[in-house]
């Protein structure tokens, strides 16, 4: 079987194979595609599909959470790009016993994400299956020239996150266990899992600014995520210091409590935290670090992009090691728990 | 349970809740919906979502014809929108069982529909799942002052369509026997259900000419699409002579085997044969007539639109009688052999 990259790969081979495609779109391979928008702008489009049994259990998320996280996930690819989103289209194929008060509730979380957007969803598709399942297509928009790619990193780039990670991690495990508390650590672990937020206010803060950076979010975890913005950017290597990645109190107590470690155990290699990964050059740092502060937000610095070729090294404290590419494979693992 | 059209009723009810849409968007309850594209002109964006069991049987359709059938139905809600296609995204969503190689054949599907229509395939999402789904995302582009909408009747206008009916439905019943011989009459009726072919070109024909006309494609049948178009139009009412509704002359000789009547039986009920359904004034019918015939087209007239609240009727020859809305409700019945 292949893999989610070998099958993407494939995937691309395929839809690039015509002529060379028209000015002002870009295609597969970003957190979303770009083409031409009104007066000089870009749209960039997003399509997510979140299916019962692989990416949600209706046991464990309300209807009207789900259509909030469904939203979400596309629009974290939108603040991936730098840009603003604009409209959202949703679709839901429902099984035949799926009440309809909680088709209601799912509808209401998708317009609840969008509404706090600012984004207008203007289209629907309703469908019946065996399997609940929901896509939604988001559009954004940015100024031509602000687009934000995975693909623009360069040697010597300092790498940073937007947020803490680890959470989402830490919360299915508990769902998973099926014995966490109500409140507390317990909740707000779980509510990392289960109502995530796209970090649309950090790609605005980054599309702002005139320079170039590279953006991608971490949906998939640092570990999975990393690679993808270094191969995407000309075969990069990079360091990452463990000890400097971003995590919330609660999971370094939640990992604590089971002798393991929040960084090198949850926040390297989890998923569905839907923080920003991107970087900077070296002399934009402070720059960069001055626009976060004036929005009361702290951009977390946690390592840097090497020469092509030269791999991916962690490190904590005197200690060097190869990062294997351990993440998430959607395809593969996607939900597996 | 709600019915298609009030689950949609309460989807609108939702999403139209907030504050005023931004200028150049249409939102749910057309093919499409709109917003601002580049220099004049308006995209046009709709979502598809076929789902195995419901919409397709994979014993019956190979994955390359599933690929192409799925992005044809986004192709003509784009074709109903007087659009041009432009972009178009895929999500699917895989068993673990279903082989690579079947997998690639669905991409290669989708990118033949794409190219023959001059779109190009920008993004796609792959996840898995215990069905196969398909989700298309299409982008159409059209001046902004010839967008088609199936709201735009007016009593007295004359009802066309682009092409003829009920094959679909024929070569439905034939599937489900399981008997249908591999040439012949049996075969063209069995790839009007598998391989159906979006009316791009009618689409670009109606969109050419200045004048203001409705227009939708037949999805779910002329009974199911025809009163969608009265009740968006203000609830005209409209008298269609059962007569004159075109037909595949393979499409009468198995009505005839059956002792069933090609036109009551099948053009007007059947659904899925994605023809355009349109209405003009009765003084622009010979300049349509006209347009259509210099690129070797029929457009067939088939009745009238009445005034609001008069009531759907039907006519063959001297006997008039109601039409009850005996269509295809998706969202109840869809794929429900």
């Amino acid at each position: 079987m292949l893999s989610e990259a070998e099958l993407i790969a494939r995937l691309r081979a395929t839809f690039d194979g015509g002529p060379a495609k028209p000015a002002g779109t870009e295609g597969i391979g970003d957190d979303a595609a770009v083409f031409p928008g009104p007066d000089g702008s870009s749209y960039v489009l997003t399509t997510d599909f979140l299916v019962e049994g692989v990416d949600f259990r209706r046991d464990w998320i309300s209807p009207r959470e789900l259509g909030r996280r469904a939203i979400e996930v596309s629009l974290s690819d939108i603040a991936a790009m730098g840009a603003r989103p604009r409209f959202a289209f949703l679709s839901a194929a429902f099984p035949p016993d799926f009440p309809d008060e909680q088709r209601l509730k799912l509808f209401e979380g998708v317009q609840e994400g969008a509404r706090e957007a600012n984004a207008w969803v203007l289209g629907g598709d309703l469908s019946r299956a065996g399997e609940l399942s929901i896509g939604t297509t988001l559009v954004g928009e940015v100024a031509r020239d602000r687009v934000r790619r995975r693909g623009d990193a360069k040697a010597g780039d300092a790498i940073f996150v937007t947020g803490p990670l680890g959470s989402a991690k830490a919360g299915l495990e508990l769902l998973v266990a099926g014995a966490h508390e109500k409140g507390g650590d317990d909740a707000r672990l779980v509510e990392a899992q289960l109502a995530p937020r796209a970090d649309l206010e950090a790609g605005l803060i980054l599309a702002s600014l005139g320079r170039g950076f590279a953006l991608m979010d971490v949906s998939d975890g640092l570990a999975a995520d990393l690679p993808k913005m270094a191969r995407a950017s000309g075969d990069l290597g990079f360091e990452v210091d463990i000890e400097r990645l971003p995590v919330a109190p609660e999971l370094i107590r939640h990992a604590r409590e089971r002798k393991l470690d929040a960084r090198a155990d949850y926040a390297w290699i989890g998923g569905e935290d839907f923080a920003l990964l991107g970087a900077c050059r070296p002399e934009d740092e402070a720059a960069l670090t001055e626009a976060f502060a004036k929005q009361a937000r702290r951009l977390v610095f946690v390592g840097r992009f090497t020469e092509p070729g030269s791999g991916y090294r962690l490190k904590r404290g005197d200690q060097k090691w190869e990062a294997a590419s351990c993440g998430f494979d959607h395809f593969v693992s996607r939900g597996s728990p």
